[in-house]
């Protein structure tokens, strides 16, 4: 049957009764919720609290007076988020945006200064969290699957990935999840995923929520519900491992072992300790973590992704013959080149603990792949020529609408708390200028299959192109092979790669020149 | 048909006819080759060149005047061979072990006196070796790869690895094969095959010539007979490598590359290095060799054999954890345990050029195997716990007419000129007390189904476990882990093991008790 909502003016009558016996229910509310002492007046707050006569937002009358939520989880959280979200959220409802019957009228009457009051108040505002609601621990379990891992297959990235490792969220678009209710959550992903809610920027969350069966919205919000204030998601561990026994797999259709199928013991332990270092490299390579990158930052899910140079391809293809060093490299020598250059570190030594366990890690991961049989997974995509040349010019446009959200406008990434969320792409925190990444071509093919993180495929080639030789012709730490000169260096290191810039004149900058390099962190 | 040769006289006539003529045209050889010089005479030489009169034998007249061989190949080499070999075989032709109508007849009237003679003075004569004939290259590419490689799915080990890398023999039983003639070479493989010759000591020639295709023979023999004096078969390296794709294949059918896929170029030289490291441990592992033994005495075929611990299987199944030392082993790590503990050595860096050669090598053996599947024949087969619990007395009477041949009686191995050929079972040049191979149940696996070298699976059960308890009751150096005592180390590292003779007294010595080991070599 057809929709025949065109003929059925009743029904939008019935809404607009709906909504005009809503607001006024809120106003009333709002009016008992005043509070008779006098105001230290702080921007924001009174519009917050009391409302203004004639402009009519209360927002404490449902948010809560610190806006902690309310409504057995029916208001939002909305403290604590970062401005500029909530500011582009009561934007969104008062100019049509976004549509809530509760929402659109009561913003209606504000000011763009209105709102941005509102907005900075809550942004420093940290009332406690409720109490989570009991659930089936097998639900969050799920939940807590989802929240940190993922679900790469049906192209879901673990929360964590975006809204930061305690679901803090990071400024200035991506809102805070922890504090809010189940029911709030799941609400959202809903209307993410019907499209009742506008994608949200890049169209990320329209993407994500439309990969999540009704139980993954389900399980994934009970999830982060209960999470108490403060504690961040990780890796669930089954009580016991999953029973799993590796089998011959066919390179090219390989799927690596499931999370649960990591074993109890010595050798799980450092299948885990791999992944941890593989997943915050400034925390568990502490010693050897030159920048704030970390490896799972090229290399996608946790190095499974097969579009972005998986670990286990990696794993059985070494020792190969390397170029770049003009010798036999074993695996771990090839991770010692990441340390080297993409982390801008310390080099491990080949039985350090930590290499061990990297390589340990890729082991596991590979479990049933053929050796020395290189699956077409192995390395980063190869993009055609570009039509016309990397244009940085052109790249600086890609990138202010389409990376700058995450990676920060000046390309040094962004932080949620202490911990960066997103990996700076230039500057004193980024890879070297001996790193793969820095090559356009390899960047490029990254770039096109696997940006925006979560909206692989999306930009054009020729965008992914041009936006690698914008990021790539921007200032980085020194190349640690630097001999003699730029000049030397150059011919030495870099002459191979036609669209390569180090030693070329940017913006009056000689790329790759010695002394520090400008942004956050220290350099080196 | 069957044979009736019981009812032909005639035939039997004709044979001792000829033998009668042979012998009357050898005699007047003989006679015309005698010096009229008077003898410096040297113990044997007249009975060689000149014959006696009485007792027949001149045996310059065929073999050459320093034993060199002669009739275009048809009289064997004989100098320079072990003098127990030559006396072994002028008794057998004199005492009818063997038949041949020149020599039976030849040899008839020797005492053993003047047979030792004989062979004394023969195995110290050197002659210059005939130049060899002209041959086709491929034929000789094929016999270079029997001589140097064998055909182990065929049972047929290289000839150097009992003959000596230079096929000059190892004494006393095993004959220099260096200098002989193809036509000789191939007519003695060809009465190994049909039975006419008898099949050698432990029948190991019978054994190996049954493996033999007449075209091996061929070109096994023109191969050897072509190499001039004092040259080491190598093995072949084609002109260009053979194309091989590898692909995956199923963990308990695995073959590995044939030898000719080895590529050119730095990943293929590894390999090699790799290969070389493994075949002569002493020689291309110097910096870290601490005995005479090499990696391919224990893992035989160079690593290959699926019977005996093969390097295709290890390297899929680590990283793995391992109670020896309660830690997560990588390959290189595992392969570290080899030369600190059978190796009696040095342990290599975990990236140095050896250890990497090693693992490349390993590595590419293992092309198409899955990674993290435990291949049925990782490791060394296991024996059923012995019917009789095993016993070291029992066991030197299976070592002394098993393995004492090769081995020596004491234990020591045997060498061809400075090459360790056969490796010693104990004392200063054999494995530590902390290597795998002197835990008794260990060793009686390898020993039951590769030992003797060429005739696996020829002793029962029982004879493995017992010569194994034998092998396995001697001294050798201390155990490296030494901590405090010999009871404290036998509490920390050799109480798991029903039988493992460490701490334990055997002919009033305590095992494993600090101080030199007794025999040839430095011991440590």
């Amino acid at each position: 049957m057809q929709s025949t909502g065109f003929f059925r003016p009743s029904e939008q009558a019935i809404i607009r009764i709906r909504r005009a016996l809503a607001f006024f229910a809120l106003v009333v509310i709002g009016a008992m919720g005043m509070r008779l002492s006098g105001w230290a007046a702080r921007p924001g707050e009174e519009l917050f609290v009391q409302g203004v006569p004639g402009k009519l937002a209360a927002c404490a009358s449902c948010h809560g007076p610190h806006g902690e939520g309310g409504g057995q989880g029916a208001y939002p959280r909305i403290a604590g988020q970062p401005a500029a979200y909530l500011e582009a959220q009561l934007k969104a409802f008062r100019d049509g945006g976004r549509s809530n019957p509760l929402m659109s009228p009561m913003v209606a009457a504000l000011s763009d200064e209105d709102i941005a009051a509102v907005a900075a108040f809550l942004e420093r505002e940290h009332p406690p969290f409720a109490a989570a609601p009991n659930a089936d621990q097998s639900r969050l379990t799920r939940g807590q699957s989802l929240v940190a891992l993922g679900r790469w297959d049906l192209g879901v990235p673990a929360c964590t990935s975006c809204h930061g490792s305690a679901l803090q969220g990071v400024a200035p678009a991506i809102p805070a999840l922890a504090g809010q209710s189940s029911q709030y959550l799941s609400t959202q992903l809903y209307a993410y995923k019907s499209g009742e809610r506008p994608a949200g920027p890049l169209a990320l969350m329209g993407r994500i929520a439309h990969g999540m069966s009704s139980e993954d919205i389900g399980h994934a919000a009970l999830y982060i519900a209960s999470l108490p204030s403060g504690a961040s998601p990780q890796i669930p561990r089954p009580a016991a491992p999953e029973a799993y026994i590796a089998k011959a797999q066919a390179p090219d259709t390989f799927v690596p072992p499931p999370e649960a199928a990591i074993p109890d013991g010595p050798y799980g332990e450092l299948v885990r300790l791999g992944q941890s270092i593989f997943e915050d490299t400034p925390k568990y390579g502490a010693p050897y973590a030159g920048n704030t990158l970390s490896c799972r930052n090229c290399h996608l899910d946790r190095g499974r992704d097969p579009k972005s140079s998986p670990m286990w391809a990696a794993y059985v293809h070494y020792p190969e013959y390397r170029k770049k060093d003009g010798l036999v490299n074993t695996i771990q020598m090839r991770i010692q080149g990441c340390f080297r250059y993409s982390q801008n570190g310390t080099v491990p030594e080949a039985d350090s603990r930590e290499l061990t366990a990297l390589v340990t890690y890729f082991y596991w991961m590979a479990s049933g792949l053929p050796v020395g049989v290189k699956p077409r997974a192995a390395g980063y995509p190869k993009l055609d020529a570009p039509k016309e040349p990397p244009s940085p010019e052109r790249g600086a446009k890609v990138y202010a609408s389409s990376c700058a959200m995450c990676h920060g406008e000046d390309g040094l990434g962004r932080s949620g708390g202490a911990q960066q969320v997103f990996p700076p792409l230039w500057g004193p925190q980024s890879f070297n200028w001996g790193a793969g990444m820095h090559q356009v071509d390899r960047a490029a093919g990254f770039i096109k299959t696997s940006m925006p993180f979560g909206a692989g495929g999306t930009l054009t080639d020729q965008q992914a192109w041009d936006v690698a030789a914008y990021v790539n012709s921007r200032p980085r730490p020194p190349d640690p092979r630097f001999t003699e000169s730029i000049e030397k260096t150059r011919e030495l290191y870099h002459a191979d790669h036609e669209y390569d810039y180090y030693g070329r004149e940017v913006d009056g900058l000689v790329l790759g020149a010695p002394g520090p390099v400008e942004g956050r962190g220290k350099g080196r």
